[in-house]
């Protein structure tokens, strides 16, 4: 296994190939970490997630860019989202404090333990998640409370930290960053956010649909940032 | 998906095909919970486990009995331990308080974080591991600890906990007993050990090692609850 170049440390990236996990890359990469990228194919309905975190990891200069095989569908007893089950994405949607159906089950939860274990594996003890509890969907395990009980359980769940090698760290530098802020902080760092994609429910080509929660928070955050967002959309229906 | 019985509350057993988690299962049952039962296959290097899982969900009664494939492996980029890479099984080893290359890291880890992703999915907020912290082998997350920091996470990490639908409990009830307390127990609920695999280092046919910490764990348990292991042994040589 590829362990990163030898001067730099070893840290994991969870890279989902969206907005959010490119300019959490770029922000471990300009701390002078060997970013070890963690993507996961779930059971999600397309496949333009996975070909953006490939790209990601490319351009950013991932060492190691990993996919992780976990049924999360309903044929393998999971579903209950509309990301991974037959059921509609919600479009132009008022936020009703409701957690939203493209909801997934326990899935920072079980990304986070997958990470945990490549950690050991790569030696590392920086982790980093792309959350932000700010211009975000009202998904659980996205809150810093989620994230720092996470970490408390890393440091009790390994070896690595029982045996006194290091301390797990779960890094979220986005958590507390609204949308035109992350945006901001990958243009300084220089990502090219052609490279990612948001959109739960691309059309053919993968044409962003521009009215989901993800495209909507997307688009609204580039016009926050003054920045032009270099997504190709669908064109919408008058 | 099949949800239980109309009439018995839903649960979620992990089930590796071992002494512990068979016992914890019949304890499960014995609660009247209908049983949802999670194995994994994750690299391991023998499938008798697996095997064994199968036939216990059975003859428990399971409600459900999935196998989800995650892949710990040393190919996959995981690996270090004795479990799922190249590292010979350690035999007639004697404890020094250091935790055994037989360690996956972080497997109770992700494997609670699969079963809380199904406790949602099938509507269920118990969740059963045999995890035991007296007569076993050093794991980090085999301790009191480790479960209740995990419950913690669980009830942070949960649209079903977020929105008050329950609140998630992570059942251990093995552990604090002994290996002669949990076979006993065991017995009692009409548990069947022949059903189980415990050996990390099986010859053809299955056939437990008897020298490996986990056969040592099992001999030592019926040694001193007076039964006879029912499990076939391969004969030592002299």
């Amino acid at each position: 296994m590829q362990n990163g170049s030898k001067s730099s440390r070893n840290c994991v990236v969870l890279l989902s190939g969206g907005l959010d996990s490119a300019t959490t890359l770029a922000i471990a990469r300009s701390r002078g970490l060997a970013c070890c990228c963690l993507s996961f194919d779930y059971g999600q309905r397309h496949r333009y997630e996975l070909e953006a975190a490939g790209r990601v990891a490319r351009e950013l200069g991932a060492v190691e860019h990993r996919v992780v095989r976990v049924d999360l569908s309903a044929d393998a007893g999971f579903g209950h989202s509309a990301l991974t089950d037959a059921i509609d994405v919600p479009k132009d949607r008022d936020d009703d404090g409701r957690i939203p159906v493209t909801y997934v089950p326990a899935r920072n939860t079980i990304f986070l333990s997958i990470a945990l274990a490549f950690a050991e594996a790569v030696e590392a003890f920086d982790i980093f998640i792309g959350v932000n509890a700010i211009d975000y969907s009202g998904y659980p395990d996205c809150r810093p409370e989620f994230i720092e009980a996470f970490e408390r359980l890393a440091n009790l769940a390994t070896a690595a930290a029982a045996e006194g090698r290091g301390a797990f760290k779960i890094h979220a530098p986005l958590i507390h960053m609204n949308k035109a802020q992350i945006i901001r902080t990958g243009l300084d760092l220089g990502v090219d956010y052609s490279w990612t994609h948001s959109c739960y429910d691309p059309g053919p080509g993968g044409l962003a649909c521009g009215r989901c929660d993800s495209c909507r928070l997307r688009l609204a955050g580039f016009a926050a940032a003054g920045a032009k967002d270099p997504a190709a959309y669908r064109k919408q229906e008058p």
